[in-house]
């Protein structure tokens, strides 16, 4: 959303201002959340950044009639200063300064706050329900900024292709039999799933409505009798699809799907849904049929989480291709610093992205990013979520530091890894040191064994020690789940500090991802994805699925343990093993060298 | 409560039966707590086992006219089956068959459900609450179990003391004025009390109710006008309490406590109070005055946990001595186990066991042991909670493995430490494999630093990862807090897999104590007590507090990192400068040995 320049921004609130009169308004809620609440939303869906003009990836704006209250976390408070700047604005934190509590702090008695019910999630809207308290919450009928965007963007309409069964490794309607029999389980009558992810996976799909995420935007609802209502745009379907959809799955219109609930679900009967990703619009619907709610995780996001047989396979494989791609790259950036360095056109961020897809799109399989790479020099791989700008030309200089975070979306699976790289002889002070630690956080956690009933915020600080003892830390999560050929941040499993009561369980992908940053200075992660499998003693384990040298020239030697040694010299000499014949003869020769084990 | 016997718990139930229906009853809810949800209770309050014959630490019994079902966790399971024989009793888990959905699947419509509000805590009746829905439950006006309990032993009146401020480091009046600040910026009215503990803090005083824990059973409610209300009974008090007590206490009678509650308190007004460890009785007080309670974890409880300069100089000083008479014990114990082996009275658990009492008795400040230790040769110290019963002499074989967890109560501090010893040189197979990964357990958390934030579910696997290695793990906490001169088990920290949102900070104790245990054949522990120390860089480490000679025997050395080494020489090295001067002659030459440096 860059077609609105600062100098708009005024008129374009000035009609939303207008508009909510219109409508009764005295004030807006206006999340960056679509009905879906996954990290990425379609054009159509950036109200956000239409109205306001933050194209951040998370937050929330009140408008009212004095001032449009912007509530950012962390990561982009100085983005939302620089997007959104004058006195228009009113800037605030999104967790430490609560919108609904600024919002009881500042509604006058009397006022009407809109919002649009597909667009909060329940557990959003109860907190604004639980500050307002007697004040006037109430859903829109027609979203206001939809009525005052002249241009607004087409609702998504990618088109949805057959997910076979040789790749997925269940066929639909053995998943749905099995969705029937947790729903019968929980005595519920319906379930109702709004997360394109689990619908994809349920139904053997993958769609193209936004970017990295293979996913369909759609609704469903299934039964106890295991019938399944899908609610999709028709013009997303070809007959493929169609014929590919088991007999139990019935196609209806999306707008059909709220009145659906309402109509077919009865007084008393007990309704499955995840209020957590949910709408509140679904809430209110089961509310209006005087349906039960049974508020719980996901079935199927708990279905979808342990990979079968067939997913693993997939999921090893195309790491397989995407090491290649990676080793190609290390090999390839390794040559062009040093060889370009003395010329006037050095490597530069955006080059080094461009080459990374270049060479994933030489591997069989491959379809897209899996999602905006972080390609960073220097200061800027500080940023977690730097994302090298069109035009602006950066160079990795040969006596710099680089890292890169990037993944793929292949036929039989997701990747996602990253590599720090120092070039030249002298790094910048401190470097080496936290590079090592970090080595040695990932090494950590990667070499874990763990019983049964294990969570993921019980082992975030094994991988956190090695930077602890020197005083350091990061500001981000261990590990996240991974998709097999979806979102490549998958609920429900995490590894980080807060509390998150999952057991992790042999099939789940995680990434393993410690880092450390230092503002303007450097940044440096190291990120592999990993499979949990089950030990034949009950333990699990972590099972590295990610092909990628690990570059040892920043290792301090005097620091690392014979453990941490070993356990990287098997690491490189697998590496080897897996990729060697397939690597182009340049780059095995210099992947020799980058893997030969220190002693 | 040991005095019915089996024959006549019969008698017992029928005339508790009669009194349900002399009151209207139907069942009644019978918990092990009293009004203080301590983990000791008063002879008084041991109505659970007066009535069951169950007398273990936990556990909860429904009265019907058709059984008595007995809840208690997995430590008890067998206990209660032996305690508790017979077609009388329906016999299930606490955690895994939750009582209240027992009694809502039992309960015919219409029945009265009777309760003591003063002995459920808020969480638990509203568990009950929640699950009987309409079913009536029904406050007691009499408790029914005092009602048939002739010879019920008097409620305690032991002798309060002033507690010097010497030793607490702050007088009470400034303690009560801090507290006065805390419920000024809460925007509160009143703060209720009810933890003796937290009481004994805050007015600087000590008590003799209950056993190991030296604190006054009593209430009290302060107010934002800086007076505080003790509700605590007059024979256990005499002048030298009432002239030590500030100005701003007033003294009232514990029968006045809920009564006060409802006169003083004003419809509207805040009101703080812990639900998780206040009787209902309470919040139903503050729902008849009106009152909006402010449920949070007790101002008291998170004031008291952090211990003051004077506090920590005080724990130092009692581990002192503490040490002296551990050590004095280890050497004895290694002697006269090898002297007396070959004749008929080898040393038993109970000898040992006393031998530790006179040892601490002998140090200046000693007062009273912290909790009941445990004292288990062999198999026995597979059970965690084992107590030696009275005339079954076990022994300690010179080739069997014995454990002591003790701990005492002295003028300055409290102590906690456990010691696991073998004999000989046959030790059963596994035995030191499962030494050697305890103790680097222990080691591992010991040195672990940690950034402000860390909470105790963060850390815990940190210690167990080294048992985990070998497919081990046990099955109870890692660490708990421990009072000063207060309860042996404080909270509200602790670290342990279960969540606990509570940031460690400077100056809590903590223990450390890592385990391993196989039934019938041996159990392992190593504990010491740690206070927590801030470093200039902002994070936190653990200095240790306790004093005795890690027994290195059952070390594998192949095993130890340098650095596990390093610290445990370091550690006996510190040992003999502390205690070295104090020691008996016999004894220090004893330790030197004990205490020599691994290579």
């Amino acid at each position: 959303m860059r077609d609105v320049s600062q100098a708009e921004r005024g008129p374009v609130i000035a009609a939303l201002r207008a508009e909510l009169r219109v409508q009764g308004l005295d004030a807006f809620i206006l999340p960056r959340y679509d009905a879906y609440q996954a990290e990425y939303v379609a054009p159509h869906d950036e109200r956000l950044a239409y109205v306001t003009g933050f194209t951040g990836s998370a937050g929330l704006a009140i408008v009212t009639m004095d001032t449009v209250a912007l509530f950012v976390d962390g990561r982009y408070v100085v983005q939302a200063e620089q997007q959104c700047p004058g006195p228009m604005f009113t800037h605030r934190h999104l967790f430490d300064d609560l919108p609904e509590l600024w919002l009881a702090d500042h509604a006058r008695s009397g006022w009407w706050i809109g919002f649009d019910a597909l667009h909060l999630p329940c557990a959003l809207y109860d907190r604004f329900y639980e500050a307002l308290k007697k004040r006037q919450l109430f859903p829109v009928r027609n979203n206001p900024v939809d009525a005052v965007w002249p241009n607004q963007p087409p609702t998504p309409s990618g088109r949805i292709e057959p997910f076979p069964v040789q790749f997925a490794g269940q066929a639909s309607s053995g998943k749905i039999a099995n969705l029937t029999e947790v729903i019968r389980a929980q005595k519920a009558t319906f379930l109702v799933e709004t997360q394109p992810d689990n619908i994809a996976w349920l139904l053997n799909v993958r769609g193209a409505d936004v970017a990295f995420n293979p996913v369909p935007q759609s609704f469903l609802l299934a039964d106890a009798a295991g019938q399944v209502q899908w609610f999709v745009a028709s013009q997303k379907l070809n007959q493929s699809v169609i014929d590919h959809l088991p007999d139990e799955v019935q196609v209806c219109a999306p707008d059909s799907f709220l009145p659906t609930l309402e109509a077919r679900i009865s007084a008393g009967q007990n309704v499955l849904f995840d209020p957590e990703f949910s709408p509140v619009a679904v809430r209110m619907a089961l509310q209006k049929s005087g349906a039960v709610p049974l508020e719980r995780t996901g079935s199927l996001t708990t279905a979808k989480a342990c990979k079968n047989r067939i997913e693993l396979e997939g999921m090893r494989a195309c790491h397989i291709e995407d090491g290649i791609a990676w080793t190609e790259f290390c090999a390839w950036l390794a040559n062009e610093v040093s060889r370009r360095a003395p010329s006037d056109s050095p490597v530069t961020e955006q080059e080094a992205e461009k080459a990374m897809l270049g060479f994933r799109q030489a591997r069989p399989g491959f379809r897209q990013n899996s999602f905006n790479p972080i390609s960073a020099a220097g200061g800027h791989a500080a940023m977690c979520h730097y994302a090298a700008q069109n035009g602006e030309a950066v160079p990795i200089p040969d006596s710099g530091t680089y890292l890169l975070d990037s993944g793929g979306q292949y036929e039989t699976g997701t990747t996602d890894a990253t590599r720090s790289f120092a070039f030249g002889a002298s790094r910048p002070e401190g470097y080496d040191r936290a590079y090592t630690a970090v080595f040695k956080a990932f090494h950590a956690l990667a070499t874990l064994r763990f019983p049964p009933g294990t969570q993921g915020h019980h082992i975030d600080a094994i991988c956190r020690r090695p930077l602890w003892d020197l005083g350091l830390d990061y500001d981000h999560g261990t590990g996240h789940g991974v998709g097999h050929r979806l979102s490549v941040h998958e609920h429900p499993q995490r590894i980080g500090k807060p509390y998150n009561p999952v057991d992790l369980a042999a099939g789940m992908i995680l990434s393993i991802e410690p880092g450390y940053y230092e503002a303007d200075r450097f940044g440096i992660r190291i990120e592999n994805l990993f499979e949990i499998v089950a030990c034949p003693d009950g333990f699990m384990e972590f099972a590295n699925l990610t092909w990628c040298p690990i570059q040892t020239d920043m290792l301090l030697p005097d620091l690392l343990t014979n453990a941490e040694r070993r356990w990287l010299n098997a690491y490189h000499s697998q590496l080897l093993d897996c990729l060697g014949s397939d690597l182009t003869p340049s780059t095995l020769e210099w992947a020799k060298k980058a893997c030969a084990p220190l002693t």
